[in-house]
C-alpha cells in the first residue's frame, strides 16, 4: 500500500454498487479512485458531476492500475469467482457481495487464492455490521439468552423476482449470515429441509421455507417470500433464559428482549404413553436496549480497511461466505427432493474460521 | 323439541366451558338448563350466584333429562366420541369443541351416529364465526383475490404447554378450520409435511411448521409455537389479484386487502437452463374493510340453534371437523418421519360436505 | 350488614349498568339482589334468563328494601345527587358513576351527606383500578420517573356524541381521574385553559384541548375528541429521570418506560436577551414492565366491598370525584372565555383527601 | 443564465446544508459549483474527497462569482434576510431554509427585493414536496374529504434543544407550512392561542400547544415537544366526508383515509337550554393509497430549477414563508400573554399568493 489510506475501485454500478460507492466516498478510511462498469453512462450517472473519480469499462485495465489496493465486486454472483481470482493475481484485496460465489467449490478456490496471495477476502454480509446484530452476538455470548432454543427468521417483501436465482438464493443469505454471525461457533447444521412454491409459474421458487436443527435440539426456521405485499424483516431468537426479537423495520425499537418463557420445573413423568415434564411460565419485563444508528455499510467498509491495515481476517471472511453457500447448496438439494432433509457439506476441516 | 327455544346443557366447566355458558345464557335462541362437571364446586363457581341453572355431576343423569334438547361438549378430546355417541343415543343434538375427536375413525363414528339419529352434529370452529372469516370467504368466492397462490398462517404465543397433545393438535386446528372454511371446496391436500422441535425436552413438539400444497400449485404454511413471548394470530392469503392479511389482534384493522403483487407479462423464455417469464409489479392501494364486531361464539351458538330448528347441517359440520382431523393425523405421521410428506386420508367419498 | 357478603342493587341498566351487573354477579365479595330501571324489559334483558336477581322499576321501593346494603348508581349525571342523598337517607352505601354530580356544589352535598350517615361514598373512576394505573402511581411514588415535567393525555374515538354534555364532560373525567390518582398529592391546578370546537354544529364542543400547570412548572395537556376515526387512549408522563407511556389499547405492551431525556448540565448563561442552560441527552433503554391483566371493574367492586367492611374511605372517594368536577367546571368557564385561564375552585380546606 | 443547467452554491455546511449538497449533486437539473462556510474544514468534510466542487469561506467572494446563478441559504435564521438581500443585489436566485427570516418585516423586505431584482425567492418547506403532502392537497381540492373540520398535528421527538429559538419556532414551521400547502387558500387564521412549558428551566418553551380557528368553524391544533422519548410525526385532517391520517414515520402506510365519521341527520332541536342536532355514524372502509417514495428534497431542488427556467413563482414562494412567519410571531405574542388569543397580522393585501 502506498498511500495514507487504501485506494479502492467498485466493480459494478448496478443495484448495490451505488451504495458501496457512496460509503467509500464518505469514508475517512478509503480513497475511491474508480468505478468500473461495462455501461459507462451508468457508471458516470452514479458518481455524478464535479467528481474526480475515474470511470473504467475494462476490468483488465482496472486491475492493471498501480494506484489501486482493493476492489469491491458488486456484479452478478456467477462472475464473482473469476473476478476475485484475477484481482488476487493482480495483488489486490477483495470485497465480494453476497453470495460469495455460485458454488461452494468456487468459494473454496477464492479462499485458497486469497491465502496464497496474502490478500484479504471479505464478504459483504451487511447485516452483520448493524448495531443490532452486534448487540445480539454480544448478548448471546454473555449468556443473557441462555441456550438458543429456536430461531424464526422472516424476510418477505414484494421483491424483485430475479431472473437467475430463486428466492432462497436471493434472500436467505441475509438470514443465514446473521445466524452464522450471532450463534456461538457459527451456523453449522448437518442437514436442512426446504420446501418452496412457484405459484405464478415463473420458473423458480418465489416462496420458501427452510428448517435446520440447532445444537440445542431446537430448530432454525427461515421464511422468505418475494410475493408478500408487506415487508417484514424479523428475527426471533428464543432462548432458555430470554427471547429476543429483532424487528429491523422499526427504527424506534429494533430489538426487544423478553423475560418470558417456559421453564421445566419437575422431573420427567409418564403421561399416557409419553414422558412429560412439569413446566412453569415466566412473565417478566421486556427491555428494548438503546442502540446506535450507524449505517451498516459504513461499518463494513471500515472493517475492510482495518483488516487490510492490520493484516488480519475480516469479521465476515471467506469461510463465513462459504458456510452460507454450503447451506444454500443443501437447500437446493432438499427443494429438489420435495423437502427431504439434505446434508450440508462440511468444509470446516480445511477452512478454520478465525475471528478477528 | 317442546319449548319455544331449544334447551341446552354444557358438559365441562373447565377452560372453554365458561365461554359457552356465558354465550348460551346471553343468547335469545337458547335456554341453558344445566352445567355438568365432575367437580360440582367448579360448575357452581362458573354459573355464579342468583341463578336457576342446574348443576349436574353425572352425564348419565344429564342425558336422561327430558327437558333437554342439546348438549355442548367442552371436555378433553379423548372423551368427545363416547360422550357424543351417548348423547345421540339419548336423542340430543351435539356441539363439540375442537378437535372433533382423538382420531378420524372416531370422528366417522360420530358423523354416522348423528345421521342415523337424525340429530345435528356441530363442531365449534370458533374462528369461522368471526366477521373476518366470513368476509374472507365471501371475498374469495367473489373472485376479488383471484386464485389463492399461497397461505401463511401464524399462531404463536406463550401458550399453555398441554399435557396430552403437541402444539400441532392444540393450535393448528384453528388455522386448518379457517382455511377449510374460506377456501373454495374446503381444505383437501393430498399430503402434508411437518417439522417440529421440542427444545425444552417436554416430551412433545412445542414448535411446529406445517406445509401443504394448494390446488393452484402454491402452498399453505402454518407456524405454531407455544414458546413465543409475543402473541401473533395472523393469516396471509396471497392471491393472483390481491393479497389479504388478517391480523386478529388488531381490532382497529383486522383485515387489509392489498392491490399489490407480481403479474406475469410475457411468454416463457429460456434463462440459462431454465424457463422463465417476464413479470411486472402492481403497487396499488390497500383497503381495510369495515367489519362488524359481533362475538364469534354468539354467532356460533345462534348457528347451532338455527341448524336444529331448520333441520339442516350447520356451517361447521362433522365433516369439516373430520377434514381437520385427517390433516392432523397426517401431520403426526410426517413429524414422525422427520418431515417427509405424509398422505392425508380422503374421507370425501363417504362424507360429502353439505353447506347450509 | 346482615349477610355474609354485602347485598347490592344496580340502578340504571343502560350503557354502563350491564358492566357493573356482570362484575357484581361474578364477584365473591357481593350478592347482587336487584337491578332497578324505569324500563323493566331492558332490565330483564340485561340480567338474562334463569336468574334469581329481582327487577325493580321504582327507586323508592328499592331503597325501602331491608335486604339491601348498597346501591350502584349508573344513571345520567343530573340524577346522581338526588339518588345518592335518598340512598344515604335509607342507610345504604353508594357507588356512583363518573362524573360524581352535575356540579361541585351537589358533590359537596353528597360527600357531607355520606359522612353524616356514616356510609361509604365511592366514585367509579374505573381506570384507577387497572394494573397500569396502579403501576404508574407506585413508580412515581418510588421516584423512578423523577419530577413530573409534563403530561400529555389523548382520548379520542368515533364516540357517541352525547345529547346533554360536551366532549370534556364525557371523556376528560377519565384523564383527570387518572392524573388525580397517580400524581403525588392528587391533581390540584390553580387554573385551567380550554379550547374547543364544534365544527358540525351539534350544539356542544366535540373536540377539546385542556391545559393546566403542574407543580414542577410543566403542564398537563388533555386532548379529547368525539370525531376521530381511530381510537387512541394514551397517557404520556414525562419525568426528569424517565418518561412513561401508557398505551391502553396495546394489551401486549401497555406501559413503556424510557430512560431517555434531556438533562441540564451547565449553569445558566445569557443567550441573546435570554438566560439559557447547557443540556445533554440521555438515550438509554426502554423497559416494558410485566403487568397483570385483572379487569378493572372487578378490582373496583372489590374495593367498594372492602371499604364497607373495613369502615374506611375507598381509594377513589367522593373528594376525588369533587376534584375532577371542580376542574370540569373551570374547563367550561375557560371554554366560554375563548381559552382564557379560569380558576379552579379549591375545596381542599373542607374536604381533606384521605387515602385508604 | 449561461450554462445548460443553472449553477448553484450552498451557503452553510452545518445541520441541513449536507442534505442540500447531496441533492444538488445528484440532480440532473443543477450544477453545484461551490459550498460556502466560515469553517473551511467542515465544508471540505461535507463535500468529501475526489470532488471538483469549490469551497468558499467568504460570502462576498462567493456572490461575486460570475459562474453562479443561485444560492441556497442554510445558515441560522437571523442571517437569512441580509444574505438574501446581498444575493438579489448580485443577481442571484435564492432558496432559503425555514423559517424565511427572523421577522415578518424582514420577510417582506426579502419578497420585495426579489421582485425588484426579478429573481426567484423560494422557501424550503420540505414536507410540501413529499408525495404525501401532494396527495393530501389533491384529495382535499377534489372534495374527497369534504369540508376540513379539524386538524391535529403532532411533531414530537427527543429533539435538539435549540440555543436561540423555542420549540414553536423550531418545529411548528413544518406543521404550518404543510397546512398552508394543503388547505384551500392557504392557512390564514385571524388569531392563534399558544401555551407552552419549560419544565427544565432552559430559558425557552420546550413543549408547546398551538390552536387556531379554521374557516369551517373547527380548529387546527399543533402539538410540538422537544422532550418526548418517542418520535411522532402525524397530521390528522378531519373532514365532513372522510378523515385522513398522515403518519410520516410509517413508510409502509403513510396515509390512511377513513370513511368514518359523524353526520348530522336531523333539524336543530332544543336540548335543555341548548340547541342540538340528531347525528348518525358512518363506519366505512379505510383506504391507504399507494404513494411514490421520491425524496422530498430531490423534488424541491427540481422545483427551484423549474421556477428559474420557467420564470415563475415556485410552489413554496416567499409569501408562503411570510404566512408561516406571521403565525409564529402571533404564537410568541399569545405565549407571552399566557394563552390569550393573539391576532395574526395580515399581509395579504400587499402580498398576493401566486401559485405556479
Amino acid at each position: 500500500m502506498t498511500g495514507v489510506v487504501p485506494r479502492v475501485a467498485v466493480v459494478g454500478a448496478g443495484y448495490w454498487g451505488p451504495n458501496l460507492i457512496r460509503n467509500f466516498l464518505a469514508s475517512p478510511d478509503w480513497d475511491l479512485v474508480a468505478v468500473c462498469d461495462l455501461d459507462e453512462a451508468r457508471a458516470r450517472r452514479v458518481i455524478g458531476n464535479r467528481t474526480a473519480v475515474d470511470v473504467e469499462t475494462s476490468v483488465d485495465r482496472l486491475l492493471a492500475r498501480p494506484d489501486l489496493d482493493a476492489v469491491a465486486i458488486a456484479t452478478p454472483a456467477r462472475t464473482h469467482a473469476s473476478l476475485a481470482l484475477s484481482a488476487f493475481a493482480a495483488g489486490k484485496h477483495v470485497l465480494v457481495e453476497k453470495p460469495l460465489a455460485e458454488s461452494a467449490a468456487d468459494a473454496e478456490l477464492m479462499i485458497d487464492s486469497a491465502r496464497r496471495a496474502g490478500r484479504v477476502l471479505m464478504i459483504d454480509h451487511t447485516y452483520c455490521f448493524t448495531p443490532a446484530a452486534r448487540y445480539i452476538r454480544d448478548t448471546i455470548e454473555a449468556g443473557d439468552l441462555g441456550d438458543v432454543l429456536y430461531v424464526d427468521s422472516t424476510r418477505i417483501n414484494l421483491g424483485l423476482v430475479q431472473p437467475d436465482v430463486d428466492v432462497f438464493w436471493d434472500l436467505a443469505p441475509h438470514d443465514l449470515s446473521i445466524l452464522d454471525f450471532v450463534l456461538p461457533g457459527g451456523l453449522r447444521p448437518a442437514a436442512v429441509s426446504a420446501v418452496g412454491a412457484d405459484p405464478l409459474g415463473t420458473g423458480r421458487a418465489c416462496i420458501g421455507y427452510l428448517t435446520m436443527p440447532l445444537p440445542s435440539g431446537g430448530s432454525a426456521h427461515v421464511n422468505v417470500n418475494w410475493l408478500s405485499p408487506t415487508k417484514i424483516r424479523q428475527v426471533v431468537i428464543g432462548g432458555s433464559r430470554r427471547t429476543l426479537i429483532w424487528d429491523d423495520l422499526n427504527p424506534q425499537q429494533r430489538i426487544s428482549v423478553y423475560d418470558r418463557g417456559v421453564d421445566l420445573t419437575g422431573p420427567a413423568a409418564d403421561v399416557g404413553e409419553r414422558t412429560a415434564r412439569a413446566v412453569s411460565y415466566r412473565m417478566g419485563d421486556m427491555v428494548a436496549p438503546a442502540l446506535g444508528e450507524r449505517e451498516a455499510l459504513a461499518a463494513m467498509v471500515a472493517e475492510f480497511a482495518a483488516a487490510i491495515t492490520e493484516r488480519r481476517e475480516p469479521s465476515t471472511d471467506g469461510t463465513a461466505g462459504l458456510r452460507v453457500l454450503s447451506i444454500l447448496e443443501a437447500t437446493s438439494a432438499s427443494l429438489a427432493a420435495a423437502g427431504a432433509p439434505a446434508p450440508v457439506q462440511d468444509h470446516s476441516a480445511s477452512m478454520i474460521k478465525e475471528y478477528a
